[in-house]
């Protein structure tokens, strides 16, 4: 006989999904029996949810298909819920198995028991909890399949332990995922005549659109326009480098955004929405556009994009233009104290070809844009639903789908203390990742952000709430303690010669930046 | 004029609450700068939300009444999620404040916007957003009441940051919680009349039954009726040691309590519900009790059991009583190898008077409770609910709570991994915090639980997921890295020797017990 478990691993292999991030319990276990009986389904530890999830996201942002991750009833998933966050908002695909207690169980109402539907619900597009073993494989394919819907999603599976030890009727086929649909004809004759408007046009991004062909083309729109390209502040993934489509990205800060913004007559939505706030301040706007801006939406997000550039293209007669491309160009390094920008100059001078750069470096990296414009093409990827502690488990996860690259993971010092159980996977897995710690010893966004909300005379007890000293925090240690070698840099010099042999060694590294 | 966030935080100071477990983000600068304008509430950071919901549970069990917490949106509450889950099994009053985007901000669906009400239902029983800053006063003295209301619950009240910034009415006057509601006579007169049955009768207890006059209580009918008293596998609070009433604990692994309680004819509820299994098993049954067994619930979680203790004792002519008391005993120290047990002699042996047992040793822990009955009277917390991750959290939580009392932690490597920031919180704090982990490199408990659930030959992939050596956890590395001085243990010897002189000097401490 097959039980359950199995079905649902061997579906899930057959729907393309091999790789498994865990962090199981007990009602998962014949779950886990099953992988040493099927072939193809990598399974990666993590020591707590947070970094799980993460590194789904991570994996499935650079392998462009989703990872299951295999969790312990509601706790579990409670635990895992605000990298899932993140997930949703970069229309991540992710097929969460989430344990539940047998179904004649639940009633009893047992110390681990909880509304797992509910938690389940706010992070995901698709729940649903499969009642029999007979159901399980079947709807283990419904659920890939929903993963991959338009937009991509967070669909979660919940596997009473009943249904995962009794008798199945065996793997499910594959169900086909809907296709990306497409661009309404007159959206792109809209489009196309704000584009030859002769006023100032922003086509406005993110999604599929920062990638491959698609870029490519919006890229000839602009070289054949003259319009402006800018994508989301935080994308799901974005290729840059030299000799790739230069595209702005809206800033952070409300009051340079609303600058950046305030000439754009015309803003062409392609699996963007109109650009607002991060937060809301008092006295200031919550839509970045000017009030008199022509805004048209060509296609949300999960639509074809690339087909949609292609059709104004063709508008235009822009389909066989050149594209505007990034000239390249390398920072040099820099020497003295250890800034923000001497990191980023190191960044950008040794940035290996093919890098994925897992950013989460919050204010110390704001400035990294210009240094690393022109380097070597490589991958942006964001934290996209400001839920800070994505940074080193997306990291780990693209570094697992991409064992051929290498990762760099720009992290502060506060987010990176979320989730740094990260850096134990990445120890265990021989992730080819380089941590750098903006190590600045404060929440240093919050101390901006108190000043903006207008926050009237912070004391002591306001600061302290802000500031992550006493006791300093020590990387090294943390990281070496989870088998992950680590350096301290204390100037750029330091910095730039760790930096460098970190990148020419295998493996997981940690640098500290002590600034 | 004084804004809807001081109106809070002087409400809830009013109310008597006046410590704050806090992880703020933006939308909660405004209550962190009121901090300053307020006396009388203390803030601790933590650096991850479980840590800080988890010392909100440890400071409500010896406090007897709440803390607040500060979360940031939907994320923030999500990564307190477990703990709050914890808190809820264990009925621990908590008051959540989690901001909010600004009421007119949500619709822009900025990358933070989340279902907070949706997050917070499945662990609180009071739920609401302040939609004015005129309300919030009001809001925050409910939420407070709700916390205490019968029994102890979670109560989420989320703050949209235009609320906090905007003119309020002052604070609100504190609202008085509900009566414990006292058990109904008849239940009383079965609980006697099973008492003196002559049959074998054990009255079953937890939440406040197991403090105080409500044991001495249990203990003179104990004397009286020669009755057992046993409590759940895991409580909120539990008084032990050398004069106090001696309670059984009904043991974690199915078949040891199916014999444990096969022999009881009459089971008396008080606080407590009919025992079950912490987890199903194939074959095996939910309900842990005879079928055949009366059973007399006198009085659910949150009523008032001293006085349901009283008016049973009264039936039975046993208030004057002496109760049975555990006799004084203390295990003598082991040498050569260290094995739990050697740890638990080391525990029992040094116990200090009134100390605080953080418990979250999991498999390591399960032979404590013999070497720990006879010693020093102290305090007991367990794992109410299961998800791993409140060790050490509660333990600080407990510290704030009683800074003039010894806390001992003891830890699981696997559980201690999910919450390890809180070590930087005891450094920072001062915490008289003894954290001993229990390092055996492995999930433990479950190797046992694939077994017993019946997974079939499980191999190499199965045991890696249950594993967490490869590579081996470093926890001095870890602990120092916080602030937290650190030594291992290898042998009884050096742990009874560093667990001496970490219980005699102030301030944390981690022990590695290398296993």
């Amino acid at each position: 006989m097959m039980n359950g478990a199995e079905s649902l691993v061997r579906t899930l292999v057959a729907s393309g999904v091999d790789v498994c991030f865990s962090n199981p319990g007990t009602s998962e276990m014949h779950f886990v029996a099953a992988l040493d009986r099927v072939e193809g389904m990598r399974c990666v530890l993590g020591l707590f949810e947070g970094v799980v999830t993460g590194m789904a996201d991570g994996y499935a942002r650079m392998a462009e298909k989703p990872a299951s991750t295999l969790l312990h009833l509601g706790p579990g998933l409670g635990n895992g819920l605000a990298n899932l966050h993140n997930a949703k908002k970069a229309f991540t695909p992710v097929v969460n198995i989430v344990g539940e207690h047998a179904t004649y169980h639940v009633e009893h109402n047992a110390p681990l028991t909880a509304d797992i539907e509910g938690i389940a619900r706010p992070v995901s597009g698709w729940v649903k909890t499969s009642m029999s073993a007979k159901d399980v494989a079947k709807d283990g394919a419904e659920a890939v399949a929903a993963s991959m819907g338009v937009p991509g999603q967070i669909a979660t599976l919940i596997l009473p332990a009943n249904t995962a030890w009794e008798e199945s009727d065996g793997p499910a086929a594959p169900v086909q995922p809907v296709d990306r649909p497409k661009a309404p004809a007159e959206a792109i004759r809209a489009a196309a005549a704000a584009l030859v408007s002769g006023e100032e046009c922003m086509i406005h991004m993110s999604d599929t659109a920062l990638m491959g062909e698609a870029l490519e083309m919006a890229g000839r729109i602009a070289a054949k326009t003259g319009c402006r390209l800018s994508c989301k502040t935080s994308n799901r993934r974005w290729e840059r480098g030299a000799g790739r489509v230069p595209v702005e990205r809206v800033q952070y800060p409300v009051d340079i955004a609303l600058k950046q913004l305030s000439s754009v007559k015309h803003l062409v939505l392609l699996g963007a929405p109109v650009p607002v706030a991060f937060f809301a301040y008092p006295n200031k706007p919550s839509v970045l556009i000017p009030e008199s801006c022509n805004v048209v939406e060509v296609a949300p997000e999960g639509y074809d994009l690339l087909a949609a550039l292609r059709d104004i293209a063709e508008e235009l007669g822009a389909t066989d233009i050149e594209p505007i491309r990034q000239e390249a160009s390398k920072p040099d390094l820099m020497s003295g104290e250890l800034t923000p920008e001497s990191i980023a100059s190191a960044i950008g001078h040794f940035m290996p070809k093919d890098a994925i750069i897992a950013d989460e470096s919050v204010t110390s990296g704001r400035g990294l844009m210009p240094f690393t414009a022109g380097t070597e093409q490589h991958d942006w990827l964001s934290l996209t639903g400001g839920s800070i502690g994505i940074g080193m488990p997306y990291a780990t996860g693209a570094a697992i789908a991409c064992p051929d690259r290498k990762v760099i993971c720009l992290e502060g010092d506060g987010s990176g203390m979320y989730t740094l159980q990260a850096l134990w996977t990445q120890a265990r897995e021989k992730c080819d990742v380089v941590n750098v710690i903006f190590a600045n010893r404060t929440y240093e966004i919050l101390k901006g952000e108190l000043m903006n909300v207008g926050a009237q005379n912070p004391g002591r007890k306001a600061f302290d709430m802000l500031e992550i000293g006493r006791p300093d925090l020590d990387w090294r240690q943390l990281a070496e303690g989870m088998g992950v070698p680590a350096t301290r840099a204390t100037t750029a010099e330091e910095f730039n010669q760790q930096f460098e042999r970190a990148l020419n060694e295998p493996g997981p590294h940690l640098i500290e930046a002590w600034m």
